[in-house]
């Protein structure tokens, strides 16, 4: 097996005034190449700003040994054999462990494995998922500092009784689709009459869930919260999203504030680290009605045990390429159904939407077998670079038939935005010069 | 202000046999220039293992730009707005925030920019800190995400206090210096004769505290246990070393098997994320008159917050070269206190050694103003290669003298470590070759 990483960078787009200001949203993306007679490629990729990709491309490089001339069956063989050599990889270790750059990098790195893997087995990833023996499933994941939580036995009794009914709800899947929200209408920075148009047009296409940014003036929150609530009327469901904002006693002061408009979660109030003041946040909030969501920047298995151990959170939201890929995020699926905490994946970005639904469809026909609470992010941006985008209809998200990890991007987005080389930076740092 | 930076590496030495197999103790080296007449160079490193150093370096030219053609007064006279640009990065902050790769590289060039200041104002580190009025230290912190445990007021009062006896205290550091520990004699894989043969020297040379590390097979932990304290009798000091090898139940079972040689803390028993799992050994450890430390692979000040909110430990151990510089230690220091626990930092690698001695003697003099229960790691390597080397002397960290961090490498060791171009690695890499 061959490994190649090669930036993807899309062009900067001024529809995203997030926390994170002056975004470029990119991509670290790794093509495994086989000589296999089928020719198929693995492709995985990793979210990131912008600058910094390079630091992530610099991590897979630092990783590809453990990948190249490998043989594919070997690495799904012993899978929890191999994500342990990415991840505790005796020098690398030390610049993780599990977290930040070279955890993003082993995400993309798995990813295109499992790309590669559902392939091979001409399936769509969350099918590959649904049809393998629950033993199997297992041997993909590394239990490793979760075991004061969740053992392999709790795990597979979980898996088996996921087995009940499992054939209705992957139909139902495939006529309904899973249910989805938006958050499209509703980013910091919007004018009113924006978020007005695009609400409407929201509506119109049959959403009925909402996400709303907050947390830089309380004013402004108000008056754009009161706006959307009225826009949408009493019965629908709205969310707040912080991005990290706050301290842990101003976040509760501020979500007080804003109680009146009947969120059903607070998302990133604080620190993604602070384990402990999201279960204060949340203690306070509950006399509310408001529940507490985090996790597209908690960065392993082990902060997520902790949110669930410690009633820190009544909503958990997975990030497809930042925890390590499929296998970290089985583990995860596992811990919030023995607690009874809802996934609610995080989406948007480069191609996290496309990954993602195969996690959430996965984990309501074998894993939760429940709706109840649950419904994952969707955002209309940058989906046609990718071979097989997103489909949604009526808010839900149509589960993919094509075999792989819808992960795959066109090869002309990638000769185009591929830095600095592809045409798109060639433009812009041309433009810069002059 | 201008930046550079170059990889340095050591030569892996088969004396450093750790959890982490087969390191190649390195650092990332930033090398702080200016357009100043006094031709002052600011020195700062990060401490890395071997491969995974090029990510780190690639992250430091990644964060160069907020560094370069800064003016050192703009810098320090805004130390707080400084260090929130580094670590808020719009772009940069997704593949952190404030951990791994990011936060190391940041750490290397805030070392760099703290001994540039020190060297300015003709002060050693820890002086430059002792010296410095309350307020303008407190400038230099970002309280971020932990003002439900410290604010600013709360930090101030702790400050204030430590100005009373500040006097005598120097003047016992400079007389008898800080405590300090060995790690030197029980790394594993040393046969029994080297660890016997180790604890001698270390004993004749006025040693009084010794770390054996631990966690691989029970009865050899045991073994070596045992000697270790025939060694150096029952009333000297014995600290345990498990470097994350155990989960949580794991842990406690092993320790308290291990209990009747009587250690003082058994430190990383489990993963470095894990503040829940600390809590549980800590409690469960109590009863047999065990404390629990960690910190070394603690990666942010939101960590730490949560240890002590927890009491997960009875003993902090920070490290230099991992938190955010002296800018972040100062509120790990000032939390420590404000809970009454023992900062007892983490030593050995590249240049830890030479770093940490300043911050621990700063804070006895100016914040704990104790001695109790605390103490120093020191490894005995590499200091060769350092201008301004540690000196110990009966088993005490003598305080530095010479202007600046401690942290600035001889010019023929950075020319011939540095990876690939020095004659080191060329011979090495031509030896593979062959």
């Amino acid at each position: 097996m061959l490994g190649s990483a090669v930036q993807f960078s899309a062009q900067s787009s001024s529809a995203f005034l997030m926390r994170h200001t002056d975004p470029d949203y990119s991509a670290a993306y790794v093509v495994l190449e086989t000589d296999a007679e089928d020719g198929l490629q693995g492709c995985g990729l990793t979210f990131t700003l912008g600058r910094g990709t390079e630091v992530v491309v610099c991590a897979v490089n630092a990783l590809a040994h453990h990948v190249l001339h490998k043989d594919l069956g070997d690495i799904v063989g012993n899978f929890r054999g191999f994500y342990r050599e990415l991840t505790s990889d005796g020098q690398l270790r030390w610049i993780g462990p599990e977290k930040g750059v070279v955890h993003l990098a082993t995400a993309a790195i798995l990813n295109a494995v499992w790309d590669l893997w559902a392939k091979r087995e001409g399936k769509p990833l969350w099918k590959l998922l649904v049809d393998m023996d629950p033993r199997m499933l297992l041997s993909c994941i590394d239990f490793r500092y979760i075991t004061d939580v969740l053992t392999e036995e709790d795990a597979l009794e979980i898996l088996q009784n996921g087995q009940v009914g499992k054939k209705e709800r992957e139909d139902q899947m495939l006529t309904q689709g899973y249910p989805a929200y938006t958050t499209s209408c509703a980013w910091l920075g919007y004018s009113d009459d924006l978020l007005k148009q695009l609400c409407t047009a929201a509506l119109e296409d049959g959403w009925t869930r909402f996400k709303v940014k907050v947390g830089a003036d309380l004013e402004d929150d108000i008056r754009r919260c009161r706006l959307i609530r009225a826009m949408i009327g009493p019965e629908k469901i709205l969310m707040m999203d912080a991005n990290q904002r706050w301290e842990v006693p101003e976040a509760v002061e501020r979500m007080s504030q804003l109680a009146e408009f009947k969120p059903l979660w607070i998302e990133e109030p604080t620190s993604p680290d602070d384990i402990l003041g999201h279960a204060a946040i949340s203690k306070a909030l509950v006399p509310l009605g408001i529940g507490v969501a985090t996790g597209e920047q908690c960065h392993n298995r082990v902060i997520f045990k902790q949110l669930l151990q410690a009633n820190a959170v009544q909503f958990l939201q997975i990030d497809s390429c930042r925890l390590g890929s499929v296998n970290e995020i089985l583990s995860v699926l596992l811990m919030a159904k023995k607690f009874g905490i809802p996934v609610c994946p995080h989406a948007g970005g480069v191609g996290l939407c496309e990954l993602v639904q195969h996690l959430i469809i996965f984990d309501y026909i074998s894993v939760s077998a429940s709706l109840d609470n649950r419904m994952c992010e969707y955002v209309d941006h940058l989906h046609e670079h990718f071979k097989y985008p997103v489909q949604i209809k009526q808010a839900s998200y149509v589960p993919p038939k094509d075999a792989g990890y819808s992960s795959e991007m066109k090869e002309d987005s990638v000769r185009k935005h591929q830095y600095p080389d592809g045409e798109v930076w060639q433009k812009l740092l041309a433009a810069q010069e002059n």
